[in-house]
């Protein structure tokens, strides 16, 4: 069976080019015993794919998880048409030994999808899965937000951020955020229920924050890791606020590190907290953390978007888009080429 | 009888000049009952006092602590000649209310002071005091370093950073120090224990870390806030490593703000965590701490120096002195105004 994949031609320099990733066929081996094929339904296109690149030799295939149904198997604990959870790569089909541990990125490579239950199997990569778990993270374990404390997240539109405004909203805070248009600042007041929301590209940054949070900050989730960001940190935070590194998208295409230096002054006086974080080291609060994800999203508390791009073939088209602010919400690359299974299933 | 005291002729502006600070002769009042005639024997010159001194109006008597000496009392509970550390500012003499609570630093104006046995009472300002539980808070409370870790201190030779270092070496980790001068350097290595300490002023910092902790710092305690201090955290950090802000004395005469970028990168990719803390948010743990510091000193594990400076028409000079790096572990201000008690005493 032949079976398509996304290699990484050459490392991104600067703007990501149509050059830098390229799509291979090829075909697969036929099954051993214990192995499965998996071929994608959802796949999902992140920005810490930008940065994590960068330890990839030119020639490997890009990092990613997939929703992916098994479509063959000599594996008794791998049924026909079940859904995983398969971190393969940007492929649309996979022969692998599942129960082989491990994975790129330290996580086990294949595990059991959620039962979405009337809502897309599609939010098991995003509100239900990493981008989800991510904002439940860094705004709970991180900021610790108490009710009445005003949150700020940038990128606000985005998945990480608007799970980040709603559950801040659902612990009893203030919440504003911040996007790159008006109409996704526009959902995120009247759809996602954020308490203010502003075009980053159109205000100014201190007058927004002095209108919405005229007592300051105090927890800040930052996603973007740019000027804005340390702005808000000299200018606006609270004594005793916290600031949450999820992402630094400001700083993935930089080909120099910014110079510069940190501004202490700050952290001592105000007594910061700021710290960065990464999914794979909450492992062992990831399943606890889905049940509420997953509650919320069931009684209407948790709201979500997502931008569905048809075609594996133009997974690089979603990922560059999603790296320039194209989407709102969750961007997911729906695979075309489903394999049609026996009726009987 | 009369008293002098230091005050705030202009606010600093950049290098402070002799100018910004004046000494100032009064006549003290008579005692009204309740009341206490403070006279300090030393006097504590300390970095915070230029960044704070911003929030004092000019015309203010400068902000700072000092172990004193009850000469006359119309309050039975404070006697001829015990001791209090006393939050009276830059003032060799005070009659105050010491029961009225309160304080510019939001901690009481007035406190026992503790017995430090065959060691000088001057303890109480440095090693015992404020510096020696920042000291603690920032290396214990925040970076909570684990036995075999390597612990990093900038202006290791100051009072808080030579106890930061001996603490670490307490809980079993490899301590790197800069200073800067060879002397302090030798201190450090000969006197204190430090693993390894390097002249920042000669040495290339990235080669001297290289050497040093070749596998990485875990646990950065930062005094200084510079353009070191960045290289350190874009650098040398561990996965996970904590960074403490004590104190940004490299940014306290700035005129301007330092322009440029945080550098989130590092702090997410490795999890960095970056707090800065003051001492009075930690006053419920301040004795605890003040007892394990005190039996290590008297064990013999917490080594000191003090440099003393005769005279408080000289405290100016010890503050700007300190400020420029001139002395090794804690500076004293000593007063030498001594007035004689009856003999009885």
């Amino acid at each position: 069976m032949k079976a398509r994949k996304w290699i990484l031609a050459k490392h991104f320099e600067g703007v990501p080019k149509d050059s830098d990733l390229e799509l291979v066929e090829e075909e697969l081996p036929s099954l051993k015993d214990g192995e499965v094929l998996f071929e994608a339904e959802y796949l999902s296109v992140d920005p810490y794919m930008r940065p994590y690149s960068r330890a990839l030799s030119p020639g490997s295939v890009m990092y990613g998880e997939q929703l992916a149904r098994v479509i063959e198997s000599k594996n008794e604990k791998y049924a026909l048409g079940a859904h995983y959870l398969v971190r393969a790569g940007w492929r649309d089909r996979i022969v692998i030994d599942p129960d082989t541990p491990g994975g790129a990125l330290g996580v086990s490579s294949v595990h059991s999808a959620i039962d979405t239950g009337s809502h897309p199997a599609s939010l098991n990569i995003g509100i239900l899965g990493m981008p989800g778990i991510s904002a439940y993270i860094g705004l709970i374990k991180i900021c610790d937000p108490k009710p009445g404390e005003t949150v700020y997240v940038n990128s606000a539109a985005g998945i990480v951020g608007s799970v980040v405004g709603q559950i801040a909203k659902i612990k009893g805070c203030k919440v504003i955020g911040s996007a790159g248009t008006d109409e996704k600042c526009k959902w995120l007041t009247t759809e996602l229920g954020f308490d203010y929301a502003f075009n980053y590209k159109t205000r100014d940054l201190n007058e927004a924050l002095k209108e919405s949070a005229p007592n300051g900050v105090d927890c800040f989730f930052d996603n973007v890791g740019d000027s804005l960001s340390t702005a808000i940190i000299v200018q606006h935070m609270n004594k005793y606020g916290r600031i949450s590194c999820c992402g630094a998208i400001s700083q993935y295409n930089d080909t120099t590190p910014p110079t510069g230096q940190l501004l202490y002054s700050p952290f001592v006086f105000k007594e910061l907290k700021m710290q960065g974080f990464l999914f794979p080291s909450y492992a062992k609060h990831h399943q606890a953390m889905l049940v509420d994800l997953r509650k919320w999203v069931i009684e209407g508390k948790l709201k979500y978007h997502e931008d569905v791009v048809e075609g594996f073939e133009n997974m690089r088209e979603a990922f560059y888009g999603m790296l320039s602010g194209k989407y709102t919400g969750k961007v997911v690359v729906k695979a075309t080429q489903a394999t049609k299974l026996p009726a009987a299933l």
